[in-house]
């Protein structure tokens, strides 16, 4: 399954763009014929503007214009994010047809640093699910067993990484759905922290908790594309003190194969059922604050498992609503406090690997909140959080997931590399 | 009905106390000696505690310590704010008994400026109405009518103050209970701007929109008082543009009496009855947050108003809460403009005089949403506003409501004093 990208990094190709060994357009060259249709990981694929920009980035790079990391590297783009005359369909058939009008504000900044966007990339229906499979344009693959999900809500931009099509894609997150089809895929994803990457022209899901984040083959890569896009990080001096957070509900293989990552650290627990309910009062008031219109105008245009949910939400009472952000402040001091005592939160990213497509429930219960039971609470909280690959099980992905507070971003990525080296 | 405080205005009290023609100790006696059992304002009298402040207020004096305006001056504060060593009993038999334990910041303000506290005054059951009469101390009787509803849901602070048993008195206000029971009673209230009097200590209702206020004889003594707790009101130029702000559902007897207070300004319009919707979706949310284990577990010790208030209030959709915030951003935006091209908006404070005691509906329909329709709005945007006395009609007072922007609070001031010389 390896693709034009698979195990180049994203300094590699800047250094042979540089050295003449490579240009734009030649990396793009790959990205098209790598495009595996298949594995439905692009719902648009912008042949004709990815060239251009491919061209221009040529030029400049000749001219002595450099961008820096992302000059002339091919870029996927979740089809929930508005990019200039490009379809932006949600994964949904109520948006049909609809072609966006600007750039949303990461895709500006994605073109400010030299980025080339080669199309757009499947989405879970209107990115409320994690699954992957639930969209008008059909299931995204994963390519490790394309019988299984991707993992969602950013399942193409998983998969186009995965695959090797793009070395790099923009997802976004609002309770795992960057880390999710990371983990599930093998790749890396990484969700900063609330508003680091401003949400402007994404489609909303919950608006607390919406996060733009980034998919790339390895953390290193996240890093390098997130300090290209917002700033660099700041280097925090690491204790190297890592908890180790138990999951309450996991398959058990899941659980040794990313434990054994982190040997030494001390267990502590936080109650990720209670977690899921805080997220999904809130997360639930504000997706049907989103769609009530459409519910009642259209509700046969929406996947059936999506409208139910949505119907679900609709009942979701004011006062769970209000009670839910009253809980998510005694949460936050839980989590201070381990964060004074710790540098890192590690966990697994699921408590599963990826399903077969259309599979609703599994030995933990109903996937929906299964998917999301690991990776929510880091959204109720607006940290940091990184998912990398963590080996295999069963012949499948599973991902270890760090969380460390806001500011110290830089731990994350030190440990990723760390754990590189022990995964080999 | 004239009491022992009648006509007498801060400045006054203040200047008899300073030159010895006055005593705290002797304020405090008028003060016992005029409360008047049948209007039932006060449910706690702390004739002993009161008696001490005074005592204490008048050596300090004596020994030339001035804490200033509200220096031995007798003052009654509402029966859901803290007063440490006294009942605070929320209008409820869920609090039967119940003694606070500390102040109530708001409280600490009042006694640090020297004043004395005569005693809790009755409110509608935890501040949940506009009309008073719904509490386990049974209804606070309006001194121009004793058939009639005070207002609420600061009750008996506004009946202390009208029955001029205080010159001053604490109250809160979440949709209008303090400018309601002020219009109702012939008295100023005035609701500060939102957190500008802080509530801990204060029973919540709705944490979005509580506010504490103050009421008083007249709206000259509102300033004094506010600037004695708070901060002095800094001097605004006043431009003298006033609109009239037109209700949509009002007695047309009461609009023509606040309307002859403006003649000369110019009508403009709001929804008055979507802002009660956006203001209900929320205030009912954050009110059930506030109470739903006691309805869990004790529903009969509610008032049965106040229970079904609250399980109507439990329905709220999780949704319409999120909305109703998007939509007070529209509200707040569409009221800048009008604030940009004038000084002060100006409206009744209620619709109709007071009902008849028990009276639940009338010639507009229900009284819970018609009590709060002119006044909840200013709760939603927390704006200053202002009730003061606009004459009477068939023989009962009526308010005219004055708002203006948060810091512009001495346009009100000023305004109010214009206005008293109208109204005569």
């Amino acid at each position: 399954m390896g693709g034009f990208f698979t195990g180049r990094t994203l300094t590699d190709l800047g250094r042979a763009l540089r050295s003449g060994d490579e240009s734009a357009a030649g990396l793009l060259a790959g990205a098209l014929e790598s495009v595996d249709p298949e594995l439905n990981a692009f719902v648009t694929v912008d042949r004709a503007g990815a060239e251009a920009a491919a061209r221009r980035a040529d030029a400049e790079l000749a001219a002595g214009a450099d961008r820096g990391p992302l000059h002339g590297i091919p870029v996927a783009v979740k089809d929930i994010i508005d990019v200039a005359g490009l379809p932006t369909g949600m994964g949904s058939a109520h948006f049909a047809g609809h072609v966006a009008d600007a750039d949303a504000d990461c895709v500006r900044l994605l073109r400010d640093a030299g980025a080339v966007i080669v199309g757009k990339t499947g989405t879970h229906e209107f990115a409320y699910g994690g699954s992957g499979d639930v969209t008008v344009d059909g299931p995204v693959r994963n390519p490790h067993d394309r019988e299984r999900m991707s993992g969602g809500s950013s399942s193409g931009s998983a998969v186009a990484v995965a695959a090797g099509t793009v070395p790099l894609a923009l997802g976004t997150d609002t309770g795992g759905s960057v880390r999710i089809p990371a983990a599930f895929c093998g790749i890396a994803g990484f969700k900063p922290a609330y508003n680091s990457i401003p949400t402007g022209g994404v489609f909303p899901l919950s608006t607390s908790f919406d996060h733009v984040g980034l998919l790339a083959g390895s953390a290193g890569d996240c890093r390098v594309a997130y300090e290209a896009l917002v700033a660099p990080i700041d280097p925090v001096s690491d204790g190297g003190r890592v908890a180790w957070i138990e999951p309450q509900a996991i398959d058990p293989e899941v659980e040794s194969a990313v434990r054994a990552l982190f040997p030494d650290a001390p267990p502590e627990t936080l109650d990720f059922a209670e977690l899921r309910r805080v997220f999904r009062f809130i997360q639930d008031s504000e997706a049907y604050d989103v769609h009530a219109e459409r519910v009642a105008e259209a509700p046969e245009l929406y996947q059936r498992p999506t409208l139910e949910r949505l119907e679900r939400a609709a009942e979701t009472p004011g006062w769970r609503y209000v009670r839910a952000f009253r809980e998510r402040e005694e949460f936050a001091r839980r989590v201070d406090g381990l964060l004074d005592r710790y540098d890192l939160l590690a966990m697994p990213t699921l408590p599963i690997t990826a399903p077969k497509i259309g599979e609703t429930e599994g030995p933990l219960g109903p996937h929906v909140p299964t998917l999301v039971s690991l990776t929510c609470p880091w959204n109720v909280l607006g940290l940091p959080a990184l998912s990398v690959p963590a080996g295999t099980v069963g012949g499948l992905p599973v991902g270890a997931q760090l969380v460390t507070r806001r500011g110290a971003e830089s731990l994350l990525f030190d440990a990723a590399a760390r754990l590189t080296v022990v995964t080999g």
